[in-house]
């Protein structure tokens, strides 16, 4: 944990179920191109109604990566 | 999407199990006096503690409907 | 519900699961040296991510105590 | 206190003599239309200046009531 | 100006062209319903994009009215 | 209320008694070098504390005034 | 006011009568396990509503106090 | 650009077409009496309703200028 | 609408003109490395002044778009 | 430290050495204008980058002096 | 850094010299009576002038410690 | 300064010795990938303890750049 340089970068993941799948589903997919994520910070939470019941869990994030080699 | 018009309301929403159960009691509430909700945005997350324990999970949140005819 | 007077603690929960559970956490290791707990409110949520999967759920809370005996 | 559900407005009381007065006339001319009232937060505070003088206390507050019968 | 009581609803309001028509269509929709109407204060500014230009303007704005005549 | 100009200055008025008395003070204040104000806006309300009273109310607030001859 | 350091701790004061007086309830009930308070801040003014009137103002605020023998 | 140092002064333009105009307006007044004038900010954007139409535009914004010759 | 993850991005559009072209300035910059944009937030809009005019808009905004093939 | 009125103004400082020095330039330049300073406020710190360096840190700062003879 | 409980603490820091020694005194301060720090968070920074020069940096931060043995 | 647009990046520099340093570390670690950087903003300043002394200075900036050639 010395002279690390990291950053973040905000993404947005859904989920019908719960807040934590919408984040998780959200790290899956930051993992295809990101490495070593060491962090994330929610945002925001909302989502969509649809037939009078939440649709889609949408929760916005920051996650923060080391930029060098750890 | 044209050029709709949405009204929010905000309400508090609870549950004595989780953060997603109070906000869909909220919703399921509303959808008896408001139609055609559309999305939902969480503004705080508290709830009560008894006996040692979170007895009630408190989630204010808004949620903006249709004003128009859909 | 008269004159009382209440104190707020800042802690920071943490839990492998869930949001609901980093909470429960952090007011179960208070009631050991607080007492009357009344409520919570959360003020932030975030967590480590370890090998591309979130590993903790952090999450920071304010407690709100009785200081005089209910 | 169980899986009650609240509404909140929001509304602007006025009064020329003091902040809690501005409150409390915001809450008298609310009680003629919602019933149930249980708290309210204040948002903001100002007023109008007339001849070197505050002339009005106007209090932005927030009213939350009980949508189920209590 | 004397002991006015407002009352103030959350709008989005929407149009394609300006930040400016989206309020008016905004203010326009809620005089079918809402009389005395004062002011606005906008709360937010987003929109929607389509086919890499902006398709409509989203303006979520505040409306204060008096609840007593005037 | 045409196309007036209005500027915003900012004060921290003082009153052993009240919260109401030190926005009072700031305007009297104020009132000597500073012609056709028209609203105040509260920005922080704190105080001095000795012998464990308040001895103090210091409130931080914004002054709008016209810039043109009404 | 040389190298002196400050902490500070968060309380909600409440009266039946005035904003006021719930800061100095407050600042009283302090007084007793606190010394050496120095000033204090206004973080958040509600209040409970009963038979449509207030029936409490509940004040939090942050009271500052020396850390070191003054 | 060097160890210049710029004040900031808080100004309300107004204007019954476009929130750009409210911003020229003020700006146009502040030169009659700052100079060296560099940039804006806008604070907050309202308005004024008047037969269920917007009137005024009114926009807060700060306007920042050199205090030493340029 | 279903799991779909977003990715946001913060860019400052300027414009001679408007806020409205500083915007879709910015966008269509972004969409020549940018594909399935689908919305945007205002976060900050502010100018420079040259000549006791407003030289420039420079709009600060958020983009979002889809991360998986729509 | 008794009903003193107090004046905030808002300056930027710059440096390019340090936040410090930044704001020791901005209370020395004030200095040649406003007498009776007692604190300042920092706002906001940012800077300018030159060359892949920082070239002038530049703090935001508020500035409070007393109105009335101390 | 598996389920640990934190807790936060807010202090205020002072130091005749610099920003970075304000949060060194405060951070020594709080050593004598609390262990396991983990670390801080800078809340405001602000000081008091004194001659038309800054006397001492005054800064506001949070102390994050470990609840349990570690 | 015409109708350029810039991107903003968000990073965390860390130091051992100072805020100033922290920031122009990660201002030199962004310059191995992104061009044009023109100003920074700090975030947020926060650090880690060890041994009851501030072992690292950990500072939230965003980097504007342009994105057109310039």
């Amino acid at each position: 944990m010395s002279n690390h340089i990291y950053k973040k970068i905000e993404l947005v993941g859904s989920s019908p179920n719960s807040i934590e799948e919408a984040v998780q589903n959200a790290v899956a997919k930051a993992s295809k191109t990101v490495h070593n994520m060491r962090w994330f910070e929610v945002v925001e939470t909302r989502g969509q109604i649809e037939n009078d019941k939440v649709a889609h869990w949408q929760v916005t994030l920051k996650i923060g990566f080391t930029l060098d080699p750890s």
